[in-house]
């Protein structure tokens, strides 16, 4: 004798998501019987309204309410510069650093696991198109800096080949608010490689 | 500009679980929206039918769909034996296992995180009612080989006081299938502990 149905019914349904074992999704099952039926009603509706309600920007391929996105269609961001990220997730980082006033260009539908994940075709034909007919000037690749992301910017650089395209990329060093003797080896070199010259000390100090 | 907000509705909701932090939510959520709507659906009725349709035994407190729960009904059961869970993990694995014919009784609702969680007082109380009105002749405590479980054996020891039954509890030793090589010392101080008599070896070999 197992479970009883309705719960091995969750359990199994849970057990879907990556990640989610056998045994987290008996916990988490557990979880929702104990908590305010109320919960497990928001969750409900709140699973079929996410997965009803959004899609794919037709042109960056970011998750959205309307295509093109709110990004997409913003006339006061810099249209000439494209930020091409991993997923939807970076999009959100990245608007919420507020440190990117361009448009973006998504690659993959961001879910979990990336390892050996690559770009969607479609969306390096999408980005082509992009540089060819929106007047876009400048690609930088914000891609992660580990073996996935690397083999994802080798495509983007390939599917953007003979356009008149600055592609750049992140500057790679040792971030911020770190010390340096926890850094890794390949961190420190690239540190050293990308070294520039120490900015003149400001006059109105 | 942060997700689009039926996706952080959605995300909000998955983050209630436990052990599932703001990551997790957001790489469980945008598996979502990859995935079939139909496998939402599921997901969002099973939530909902999990959450109405199940509820605890009044005897045992294990997770069944209608109270007493099959087990306790079952007359082809010993009913002189009890055996002291902590959860309905541990009614299923024993009942899977097949290992155990006598009646359970439950002490918490069984979900994570188990560190510090305490047996429920009612839980006690209905123990004892049924040692004291339903003939129950030996409980043998399954509670886990830990801090948590023996916390709550001694609980149980201390509900069960000045009552005519037997109080046992699950061997201790060296798990089947396993090298002593790699077993913690504590396990091997118990199986020194527990050591028996050997088998005489059968005749009919």
């Amino acid at each position: 004798m197992a479970f009883p149905a309705p719960l091995q019914r969750l359990i199994q349904a849970l057990e879907k998501f990556p990640g989610v074992g056998a045994r987290s999704a008996e916990r988490m099952a557990l979880h929702v019987l104990r908590s305010p039926a109320e919960d497990a009603a928001e969750l409900a509706l709140a699973l079929r309204d996410a997965r009803m309600e959004t899609l794919r920007c037709a042109v960056c391929g970011n998750i959205t309410l309307r295509t093109p996105c709110a990004i997409c269609e913003d006339e006061d961001r810099n249209r000439t510069l494209v930020c091409v990220v991993e997923g939807p997730r970076e999009v959100e980082s990245m608007e919420s650093a507020g440190v990117f006033t361009g448009l973006y260009h998504v690659l993959m539908d961001g879910f979990a696991p990336r390892e050996g994940a690559e770009p969607e075709p479609d969306a390096l034909d999408a980005l082509r198109k992009r540089v060819e007919q929106d007047g876009v000037l400048e690609v930088v690749l914000a891609t992660a800096p580990d073996r996935e992301g690397e083999g994802a910017g080798l495509l983007v650089a390939e599917a953007l080949e003979g356009l008149d395209v600055n592609l750049t990329r992140l500057a790679r060093g040792v971030p911020v608010g770190t010390r340096l003797e926890y850094l890794h080896g390949e961190i420190l070199a690239d540190a050293f490689r990308g070294r520039s010259a120490m900015p003149a000390p400001s006059s109105s100090r």
